[in-house]
């Protein structure tokens, strides 16, 4: 559990430290995944009313263990109208973020020394994530073709002894969502090995990026496609307020113990210290669950870096949503690559992290007018040490 | 871990389904521990002001993983001017109140296997956080003269398996605070058992009610006598925000490691999906750190009580602080005796899951008006069940 400081975090640092060298706007720092759009107003004006017009108890008190009645219910109603899903209030349980859910997840459907299946690149947080919880975490290597699943590696390590599956869809780092056509697969493959191995298979939706999108198309919903699926989601992306850590867990009803998994989330948060996300903040953001902030300068930006850094000659799949795009680097070595890359103070993260050689993460959640001045780093960098 | 529900929850659902049949008002209901008090004006103008003035990305942006530097520095500052003590922001961890300080604490300074120490009466949650973290709770029988500590059972049951104490203080439930001599000789006791078993023997010190003291008294700051103390702080009773699960923890500088273990609690998170307490939620309270709620009440409800109650002939060690009181039940068995308290409509908890027989809990943060009218009910059970 006490593994090191992670890579995205020592790149991040490197990057405030050389823009205090020559000024945060001249480093390119593509390192952390951060969202770099405002708040949708009606978030903070919700908040501003509640704390001027309720009762401090209604709004400070102490949130039923598995979350705010009325927030469950109105995530509940939202998820129905837009993914055409059955859930009632009692299907989700409020989590500090993703990461929370996930928490929550993990131990709802495995125990220690179980295996749980992921598919590279991953985000490297799953590593300390699933350690924490005793499981050993296998990477199904990647489908470098499309980032899509590489079904025959995955069904190879689909052995007995996994419990669970994790996905992330859109990815981080890939930028990709899994196709209806990967998912309704993917389904028919774990419903067949359920079968054979006799047990359950879960499946943990990690899916922050939900909402971000791309070329008006929307990314198909993980649980419309198999019963098992515990959906994970965190505001922090849509609501672009990532430091509030809110979020929530949805079981699927078709799963048969939806209920049942709920109840027993709220006694997992008994051993791990979570007492639910913060009153106020649960009711602020059920009240803009159907909004998200303005997330268009997300697709600005990936089609400037797409075709720019294509024109330079990079191989990139087109991200179909998130703020990542994760190009192949010039060089073998993405390490040597990235190292490379800093002389031109471009900070990117090099794949090795996610699960795969010899690509690169671009987080282009900052400003458009520096994702346009990047391109000129890019070509001082690919033309002096590619050429 | 998958316990069952907790008793005090049980009885709460039970107060609130027979408010539903004769008006809450009319239930004598001191089930729940939840502040009764607002929050202060200051903290809803802050958080007002910090939503309406400051850019988003800088109040709803990610906190680092140990918490917004500029917050970790105001507590410090805070906790040296009252407390006399020498903390820098990197001895603070932000943590999601006091269970997630609790959670992160046993992580740091045990490991599964390990037994940990508490004193009866204690809360009875102990039980499922520190199973969570695979800990043998062991309880020290209670001293029932006056809830200070019973030295003889303590001293024996420090043996060289015991990694940590567990001290709660003002307790919930007793209402006693540790006072000096106690928490002087608990400290001369763990240093001399740490020299004989060549260990180090850490405190816990889960301190929530540190600010509700009675008679214009203070509660002796634990950390103040023992160098190896790790105080768990909630701002959730000091400020009435008890859903907003807010709070830190501080390692005393004195033990010579408290900055590494600091840093090790961000590890921490990782393997348990907590990632900080909310970023605008962590600046509102820093800038209210060394203000209080109105906490008059509480004083005021425990004199009406103390005096009522010790008139109708109960033995009650007087609470020093908190908003609970313990008096001795009228008979040995406190779950046949809270039973019998419900038909007069007096929701009350018997101490059996606190760890001692034959007393019960009154969670006193109630309107005085009630309390007031309590009596009579008190009155009429007593006169009726125990003539």
């Amino acid at each position: 559990m006490l593994s090191g400081k992670s890579v995205i975090r020592e790149l991040s640092e490197y990057a405030t430290a050389r823009g205090k060298e020559i000024g945060y706007e001249n480093v390119f720092d593509f390192s952390l995944g951060n969202p770099s759009v405002p708040v949708p107003a009606a978030f903070n004006e919700k908040l501003c009313e509640l704390l001027t017009t309720r009762p401090s108890m209604e709004i400070h008190g102490y949130s039923p263990s598995l979350g705010i009645t009325s927030v469950r219910e109105k995530i509940a109603a939202s998820l129905n109208r837009r993914f055409g899903m059955d859930y009632t209030g009692d299907d989700i349980f409020m989590a500090s973020g993703a990461a929370g859910a996930l928490a929550h997840a993990f131990r709802l459907v495995t125990k220690p020394g179980d295996e749980i299946l992921t598919f590279a690149p991953y985000f490297p947080e799953y590593g300390p994530y699933t350690a924490g919880c005793g499981l050993k975490l296998r990477v199904v290597p990647a489908n470098t073709a499309d980032w899509q699943i590489n079904f025959e590696a995955f069904e190879d390590m689909l052995t007995e002894n996994v419990q669970a599956i994790l996905v992330n869809t859109p990815s981080n780092p890939s930028g990709a969502f899994y196709s209806e056509e990967t998912l309704r697969r993917m389904s028919e493959l774990l419903l067949k090995k359920e079968q054979e191995f006799g047990h359950d298979i879960w499946l943990i939706s990690d899916e922050p990026y939900r909402e971000i999108v791309f070329d008006g198309k929307a990314a198909p919903y993980v649980s419309k496609f198999y019963p098992r699926t515990i959906s994970c989601y965190s505001f922090s992306k849509s609501l672009s307020l990532p430091g509030e850590r809110i979020g929530y867990l949805a079981v699927n009803p078709a799963c048969g113990v939806s209920k049942m998994l709920v109840v027993m989330s709220g006694q997992i948060s008994r051993g791990t210290g979570h007492n639910c996300p913060p009153s106020v903040i649960q009711l602020a953001a059920a009240d803009c669950c159907d909004l998200t902030a303005d997330l268009s300068v997300y697709e600005t930006n990936m089609n400037i870096l797409y075709d720019g850094l294509t024109a330079l000659g990079f191989d990139i799949v087109r991200p179909g949503g998130t703020f990542y795009m994760f190009p192949k680097a010039l060089e073998e070595d993405a390490v040597a690559f990235c190292k490379k890359a800093t002389k031109y103070d471009l900070i990117l993260v090099p794949s090795d992290s996610f699960g795969v050689p010899g690509y690169f993460r671009i987080a282009y959640c900052v400003d458009t007018e520096k994702v346009v001045r990047s391109l000129e780093a890019f070509k001082r960098f690919v033309r002096a040490e590619y050429p």
